[in-house]
């Protein structure tokens, strides 16, 4: 098992009319969650992009809401991975709110598809060789 | 069982340097969903707000991708009702491109809060009733 | 001169904390309007894209803000086209709400790009014709 | 004059199918350029909502896009304060590059209303002299 945390804090383009950050809005805290925890372990996911021609479609997301998140709180995304990925990738992520609550759960399933030929791919080797240093 | 269909056009806003329909905005398609079957209904979820004093803050969502929606595609929003909504609803969506393939499924559970006390509801018989003349 | 109107209604995912719809959202609007207003006189912009292979990068936006717009309103878009675009395409855009009070406006400037060279050209004949059928 | 910078990442959910980020996004861009420069002098706007019961409604925003801003980018959002506000505040905000180039110029002003009583007010004395520390 690896995790990081990365922080992210509310703003009002993301508050909605009941004061609470939008339900719609923490997809985007998940893609910061996996792009953080990548980067901390050496993938750029540009680069994975634009070098590595591989890109990440996500394939399922389960999220749980538990609390509301309110403007200008500083939250903590935590990315859990639970196993290596091969076939997939599987992040999860809990979101924190300053007082060290948790107020949201999510599952988040993504594939890897060589952007030249459209087909989905395993991960390469030089990629899981970084995910396996953490775990 | 119920079912309403909404139209909705993906925007330039809404996509992302993939080409695609941005993961994240899904919700917002549900949302529209949702308030446009209230609507078919009787129901306008803004006066709900405003005068019956309920809103519906979100429980889960689970939605799943199976192919991507593209700039400029008119979607079909699918919203489904399998049963009446009681201490909590729960939408499930289709989501249909231009040829009428299936691109995105999703559930999504809402809960009923009452706006003064802050406390969890059923839905009022008044409200229920206009549900009941679907199934 | 040339004025389409096109119909938006403001969506949850739209409002902020002051129960508004929020400021950066309007951009999305003008972008609604120059799309339907093109559609309108037989310019579909993913065409433009796709087979023309001409983008429109914003230039500048200049938007005055004089009443908000709430949710679940249901807004006209309006578009107005002073003049035949040439080296670049200037879009004015009025808002109004349900009651038909004017609650913004804005100046949009767009530039046409080759998306083969980058670079700058000027719009092309055929579809300036279809512009000028309209002056 | 005083001057504040502040650092974002362009996230993938801002991006648009052009693979830049997309123009209507710069205003929230805007939004954490002030918010950071008043929490930078001991104004938590948050608290300026809550506690004084003021808030900052946008009276206009004028942009300039001068080049693309890019997915990953870690983009300086500069925020400038020419004069003391009083009956308004104007922000000038140039947003920078990760290689310190000019890609977006803009404008924004707001005015400042009691949330109580609806009415516009000027800037109170004690937050006046919050922002005449820096001048």
């Amino acid at each position: 098992m690896f995790q990081f945390d990365f922080k992210k804090r509310v703003r009002y383009a993301e508050t909605d009319k009941m004061g609470y950050l939008y339900y719609g809005h923490y997809a985007k805290l998940y893609e910061i969650g996996r792009v953080e925890t990548m980067r901390s372990i050496g993938i750029q996911y540009k680069c994975l992009e634009d070098e590595e021609r591989i890109m990440l479609p996500v394939l399922s997301l389960n999220a749980r809401y538990i609390a509301p998140a309110y403007y200008d709180e500083l939250l903590t995304i935590r990315s859990i991975l639970d196993e290596l990925p091969d076939k997939m990738i599987t992040f999860r992520h809990k979101i924190l709110n300053e007082k060290e609550e948790l107020i949201n759960t999510a599952e988040v399933k993504l594939f890897f598809v060589n952007m030249d030929t459209g087909k989905r791919i395993s991960l390469p080797t030089n990629l899981k060789e970084k995910f396996s240093l953490k775990f």
